[in-house]
């Protein structure tokens, strides 16, 4: 029945997760920090600002210059409050202390919203009595994400995969094979590691240039341990699409290779992911890699310098 | 063996979890934010209320009122003891402050239980100091609940994924199918992503109105990354549970469709949760979706915008 | 060959976790509230206190008096300190104030450990000095632990899924099924929920009485929602362990069955584990559950007290 | 076709995930505690410092020190900076008080930083008071990074299995079998527990020695319940890779095994993983396991100290 035959024909299509995606653009679809080169217009501005996203994930530069920040122009709001309010009602506030009113008041903020409340100065009145008894709950509660978010971000799980800056095309048993090398860069043991490889590039059907995408079936795509190098190998052959490829056609097409790895931080059980990908100028014909561990007496040592080592090897 | 055929036969029924409930209403299990259409009776008291839950799903409005007020009612309780105990048991009450005694020690409660502790005020005496002492560690302990909630609302995950306003009808290959639109309205990747449709109806079995329910087959139900938008698709072959339906038939028999997403937030590792219900009349024969990628230069552009806009198109 | 014969028929067995355990006692494995009657002995001292599990589950009441406990005992112990060193080396400290000496030192102890220091009492000199440090450093180390505590014990997620008080023979297509019916008790939604029985009973063999332990097949282990209650079935076929057992058979064997439920809670993406045992005196024959829904309107009421309602049900 | 079946051929190799690591040292790749005996050079500073593992892993008086050593340097630091500026600018300091004016500001700093606050010594002028509140906020934020890692630190599972000091050679059925026997020291539950044994040796091929990994298929791999003791059990069939070796060919080829388990503690949901490697002179012929349950009338008894006994076992 030719239906069923079609819908049948579509079910076993690469699953990549792109397929259903048509576009004529040649645009490189994920940058190689593993990135999608993806705009997005139309999103609520919730979801545009997604502010703990951008508060976990901003450097850490930034995120003390916001920290700081969000403390000054708190202490100067209520600073000025209590200074409108009439600094008659913070008593202590002396000039002989060597402070102009205004900073008297900033600086009894400052001590009520840490809570160190030393009470040198202190409120007197009602408005100034309830400002300071708000001030210090908010005091503790924006505490409670600042620290949260220090905290979040010290913790957070920051995979080290480091990848061989080219992907090579190597001689593998009878055939040949791509290749591309990783290790992981923390002393820290990665465990359950997966790893696929996605191939993408311009086809011309019926005139049309499409890209294309297709998952490359690995040699091993799984392993237990992650304690020294893996090398990731996908046989090219007869059955490849990469099989005839030459460099001239990988950079006529806009070949793209996307690798991505997901595993579990055995220290915390934490589950780690990252990608990379490669671009048709980032891969190499003829090449294999060299060893990267250093024989020891006592111990292995992998040396993480000799990540992307290659020589040259002739090709099956 | 006639018995283990039966048996067999039961085990293969569509596994979609509201197989074994046997109803003869036709309201709408699931509400079209995915929620479901369940009350119960006989929880106990803690299953009712369900604290926790409540105060991490409710409203930011909700979650303020109810911390301010809890923030009030305990220095409403503490002031009242203090002054009870007798207000001469605070050092440094003093009427040219500005404040009548019962806000001495409201206030004095609000020190004490943000450990501000200015010092203006001071407990003297066992009891008032027994009180402060107390409510210095209660305040730590609430306070801890209270930011470690605040922390937990402010980082939950919540997914955006956004559905096609409508389900549609639309050609697909030489029959047709019914097509769903997502997309991830956050800027940040989803990764493995499972989708599921669950069809239900009313069937009337030997006189008796009985709602069923079918997992509907899809062309895809798993994608490695989430970046773009995603058509679910599930082919109308002649097997499927669609296969003859118009219209008309969908709203007689009260039809309903439960999509179900399920993936991976990769900035936090978090598992993340969405669910859409389509009733009959969100179901639309000969259309198809038009694009909603925008091709540029460098990056892929999506326009949210367009997440469900069709056209008409004749069915096969 | 016979040697990978026996070692492939002993690989079929029914993996139940329990089958190499072998025993000659015929007391309950599993209590009904799904713990096990295991003791050990040998286990190290950290293994057997396991602090952090026995505070995270012991009773509220249990945890206020420990938290308290804690409390005191540290300010007795500061206080002490404080006042071995000398009293002069508070400043402040003064009789008029209704306090004794100690209890000056006890307070002022209180008042840094919870970092309030209002400061009416304050250290002089340098040993009291540097211990009012130490324990201002104390203090917030050892709230970062109680507060921990006291919310990990508030957020952990308690399932509440609920057992129909027996297990019921009940007659199913046209053989019998053990049934076991479940609900939420809970308003928010279990998702991917999976269950399991597993079935036991002493077993002479040689001569010598062994604990057998079998997994029972399911009509349906696995669910994608469980929102409403939940019905499990195991069909006594021909070859079903419990084919042919009658109430005093079970009786006479000791018999018992262990259902396990484990899912996820979608309001927070944990995963949640109950367990429910039932012995032979909690199975019985002949009877059928009663439905658990009220029909309404717009709405699916499931009335929970109906949980465990049978009737008397002929078997096939 | 020649080259497809080489390729099959690789495909279809033990998946231990040290398969791909050629390597001619005979240095033991995992020492009995289940670490990797793998030094790494070229790693970035980050990544070998990797400061949040080393916290959270190192030893409690380690942590202690660091903390105290921490709190020590930041009080000076900031003591130093208050005493440069001009101790006039500390209001409140006074000879009489028995401490120099250096430790005067010393102990304010750890009041400001720990925000206790007493205010017997309180800022003045702008240098001193701007100082301090940003000592303030810093100890805030210093110590929820402190008071995160010691909750984490006290919350962290860590596995207690325990391993029989010697994997076994032992009659099993009509032939022998690997054991190792496993139990939980603590008393919480781990459910979903999962075993695997990785067997490798020095191997001389084409008059180069190396070392070869082999995954040992096991009688059961998975448990559903890990309440009492578990005994791994890998049958020595003919096809195994164990067949035919002896405690001298062990030796003389460097034999080692490695045992990684993997579960879930129940009370807290939480994955747990542990590894445990034997190396050659840690295997044992001609064993077998005595029983550790000692029958009790109302539950069972496991007795962890005879985890390790064996009696003596003539082998198939």
């Amino acid at each position: 029945m030719k239906k069923i035959d079609l819908v049948e024909k579509e079910k076993q299509r690469e699953d990549t997760g792109f397929g259903t995606t048509a576009t004529s653009t040649s645009a490189r679809l994920v940058n190689n920090e593993g990135n999608f080169n993806v705009k997005k217009i139309g999103q609520s501005f919730e979801a545009r600002v997604n502010l703990y996203h951008k508060l976990i994930t901003m450097s850490w530069a930034k995120f003390a210059v916001i920290s700081l920040g969000f403390y000054l122009v708190v202490n100067l709001t209520f600073g000025i409050l209590y200074y409108l309010i009439g600094i008659e009602n913070l008593m202590g506030v002396n000039k002989d202390h060597g402070l102009s009113d205004f900073w008297e008041a900033f600086f009894f903020s400052s001590q009520t919203l840490t809570t160190v409340g030393y009470g040198r100065v202190s409120p007197v009145g009602y408005v100034t009595n309830i400002i300071a008894s708000v001030e210090a709950f908010l005091g503790l509660l924006s505490f409670s994400i600042l620290t949260g978010l220090l905290y979040g971000r010290f913790s957070k799980p920051i995979p080290r995969i480091r990848y061989s800056e080219k992907a090579i095309i190597a001689p593998y048993l009878d055939i040949n094979g791509l290749m591309i090398r990783l290790a992981n860069e923390k002393s820290n043991q990665l465990i359950n590691v997966e790893a696929s490889v996605i191939f993408s590039r311009n086809e011309t059907i019926d005139g049309v240039v499409k890209r294309k995408y297709y998952g490359l079936d690995l040699e091993r795509s799984k392993v237990k341990f992650f304690a020294m190098s893996w090398t990731l190998v996908h046989p090219i052959t007869e059955k490849s699409v990469l099989f005839g490829e030459t460099m001239e056609s990988l950079q006529a097409s806009d070949a793209e290779m996307l690798v991505t790895v997901e595993g579990t931080n055995d220290t915390f059980a934490d589950p780690i992911y990252s990608r990379r990908s490669f671009l048709y100028n980032e891969i190499e014909f003829g090449k294999k890699f060299l060893p990267m561990t250093v024989p020891q007496e006592d111990y292995y040592l992998l040396d993480l310098n000799k990540l992307s080592d290659t020589e040259n090897a002739k090709l099956n």
